[in-house]
């Protein structure tokens, strides 16, 4: 399917006939920037990086690459961490920037619906709905750089989708461009439509697989008025099950965040992030931080002070403290947010992004410590994340003073000792990053092999050349 | 595609011997039931009706008639309204009635999440959530009868949608009997899995065209602990947009319900509803019903005070009353959902279930309301419904003394007017009741064609022999 690199000059020529010669890069220095991704574990080459403007461009690109048999790598704000967005090292793809693509087509308040371009960023998405006087609650660490169109194309998650799901509940629709070159589009601010198939959810989480999303119709929320801010030290994951199941039955939907940590990521992120400290007396086990939020003015911080107290008198927490400003909140959130970051100064880390129900939390925590203990003792698992949507990014780290490469090496065997106990749980390995170059053979191995032929027959019906991000997912 | 009728007592043995004899009905009077649905629109013929009581036994019906290109026509609780569940008048096909898959699989309330079988009737699935402490949300006028099943395939709404979403927003997971005969799964309780598309989302919605839904796994939620239900008269649909945000900004996630319907309506409910009163003192021209719930007790009850109080002295409603009681709120209630009833006890009317976007809502009603009566001047709109979700069901009335067959004669035509609105307003001709039968040509019409192509090619790589629902939906 690979054009013959004979034909580049001629496809170069063509694409720049389509978005002028400016937005095609060739230079080595100019593309490098897209042909690596963060976690560096991939990096590619290409024929070139484009940068469109428009859809209708987009949709071009994808005619011409279609009929040349080019394979087209999408690219948001490169911020993906599975390799999704980068190419391959044949040097025949297309990098396809979103970057151009940032407009905010319209707001509509009254709706509480916005329809922006795939290459803004998460940032500028919230602040335009601030602007509004909305909400956009979509939340990650990497949000003034990652884009609209990469949260879409990967299902992106954070802090928030205890309360607000993911980015396929958080979009009303999507203009797509076909392999063919065609733009389909769902846009519009429409809460229902049953109408067919659900093809906005279809093309949300693909990965840029089956067709390039170059607009979103976005979901807005009233602004809240209040917000509450809870860290609790607790003995271990079932007092954090036990926990959020009290708290979720007294706050229901004013609960925004449940995020959970074990005492060992809190001593990283202590040991390695200037200006934090523990807000508690005494050192816990584990820890939960619990955002609540309202609409009427101190609603938030009544409901999460009452909660607090009940759930201390419950015997559901060891202690705990409630942010009594916004920089104590700030502070508190700090812990949350830098342990990635902590971790990272730590060493070596293999990181896993898994999901069980909810309720199997406590088992799976201890399952995966009890094996991982049983068959590397030094390694250091440091777990923490979503509890409340049953969300563990369970990060091992290297041992203390360890060759760092040489812990990495054992990736695949730690991954695996990791995923049999989801496996048996009945989750996934994937929560929230996607599968992109580094699951796919992961995914090949756990999915439902019904589920996987389903994919592979959408995939061939909607992208028969395969030139979307061949090698990613599929 | 369709087989041989020679071939038909050979296909009944077979399929006997899959189900059991007595799970194979032909008897005309027995399969009659099967054969109709609820408007009387719709009427057909089919070879038998099978009642299986396993996944397994589905899929292997579905093998079977794919081997043989039998046509298959999924059925629920048979409460649909576009004709989605019923054969067509050829004889061929077989009626693949769900209703003995009717096992609740598990409830998991730690992890809020329920696994039942299609057949398993919307209330049962309500009690089996209730039994556990859980609330499951969804709620219609048919949920005596009608099934997880068909909700599921239909991608059900109701009067919670504005909290809650749709059936696409409240499962987890499916379980699907494809064509072939294979059993997909994504069943589970996980909250987030980004591993591959969202078939889960593509099979809900589908109408039984692309595979057999067999079981689901559902949300539960926290039950409420308080609630309340006010009942406000209005001036026009300009204020009911003026007030809905008002309260949308003010109870936030606490807002279960925001229905309107005009004085129209409310007028047939009181002629023809025995037990109901206009339940304030003076008429108005429109009339919004708003519930809240939350989770600490009282909550709702001060909060809707509240919220009534500020939006009269705002100058967004002309009058308005809370429900005191249980009796008080559920007699509310039962003027919103006695408009169908009413309606259908005063004669002819011809029925739109349309969306806009919730800000184009006034503009709809007054523009639609405007063009009808340049064209049938007698004709009487009772346009009521979902307005938080921007949902209209946009009924038309006959004229008081008209002949009901002569008024009904005149659908296409008052069709064309309502939906020509719509479409100017960038709307959808089915909110929530989908396309079965009824609304195939229209959505022919006016669906984005790239989006029908679309489909066409996904119901061809899922459904290559087009055994499913044929002439439903595409």
């Amino acid at each position: 399917m690979t054009a013959d690199r004979s034909d580049a000059p001629l496809l170069l020529s063509r694409l720049a006939a389509i978005v002028g010669e400016a937005a095609v890069v060739t230079d080595a220095t100019a593309m490098s920037p897209y042909l690596g991704e963060p976690r560096d574990l991939y990096h590619g080459r290409a024929l070139c990086v484009l940068k469109p403007r428009t859809a209708r461009e987009v949709g071009d690109i994808l005619a011409l690459c279609n009929a040349a048999g080019a394979p087209v790598i999408p690219q948001g704000g490169n911020t993906g961490l599975v390799g999704g967005q980068t190419p391959d090292a044949s040097g025949a793809s297309v990098v396809l920037s979103l970057e151009r693509l940032n407009r905010i087509r319209a707001v509509d308040a009254a709706a509480d619906a916005m329809t922006v371009e795939a290459g803004v960023t998460l940032a500028q998405a919230q602040d335009a709905a601030q602007a509004a006087d909305r909400f956009f609650p979509l939340s990650l660490a990497s949000e003034g750089s990652c884009t609209i169109g990469g949260n879409l194309a990967t299902n992106a998650g954070g802090v928030h989708v205890i309360a607000f799901g993911s980015m396929r509940d958080l979009a009303l629709g999507v203009e797509v461009a076909l392999p063919d070159g065609r733009l389909l589009s769902t846009l519009g601010a429409l809460r229902k439509d049953n109408t067919g198939y659900d093809l906005t959810r279809l093309f949300i989480g693909s990965e840029g697989t089956l067709g390039v999303i170059t607009a979103a119709t976005l979901k807005l929320f009233p602004r809240p008025r209040s917000r509450a801010v809870g860290f609790l030290g607790l003995r271990d994951p079932a007092q954090a099950l036990k926990l959020l199941n009290f708290v979720k039955g007294r706050a229901g939907p004013m609960l925004n965040a449940f995020e959970v940590a074990s005492r060992s990521g809190l001593d990283l992120v202590l040991r390695h992030i200037p200006g934090t400290r523990d807000p508690l007396a005494q050192p816990h086990e584990w820890y939960a931080l619990v955002e609540l939020a309202a609409f009427a003015d101190g609603e938030a911080e009544r409901a999460g002070a009452e909660i607090l107290a009940a759930a201390l008198d419950a015997g559901l927490a060891q202690d705990a403290t409630l942010a009594q400003s916004l920089d104590q909140a700030a502070a508190l959130w700090k812990l949350r947010e830098s342990l990635s970051e902590a971790q990272k100064r730590e060493g070596g880390s293999i990181k896993h992004d898994i999901a069980v129900p909810v309720s199997e939390i406590p088992r799976f925590i201890d399952e995966a410590g009890r094996r991982l203990a049983a068959a590397f003792p030094p390694a250091r698992p440091v777990p923490f994340g979503h509890m409340g949507d049953g969300n563990i990014h369970y990060n091992v780290s290297q041992p203390v003073g360890a060759d760092k490469a040489q812990f990495l090496a054992r990736w695949a065997e730690i991954n695996a000792i990791v995923h049999g106990v989801v496996r048996e749980l009945g989750g996934s390995i994937s929560a929230e990053h996607g599968i992109g170059r580094l699951k796919r053979d992961l995914l090949h191995e756990t999915k439902d092999p019904v589920a996987l032929d389903a994919m592979r027959a959408i995939k061939a019906a909607l992208d028969p050349n395969g030139i979307l991000n061949p090698g990613v997912l599929l």
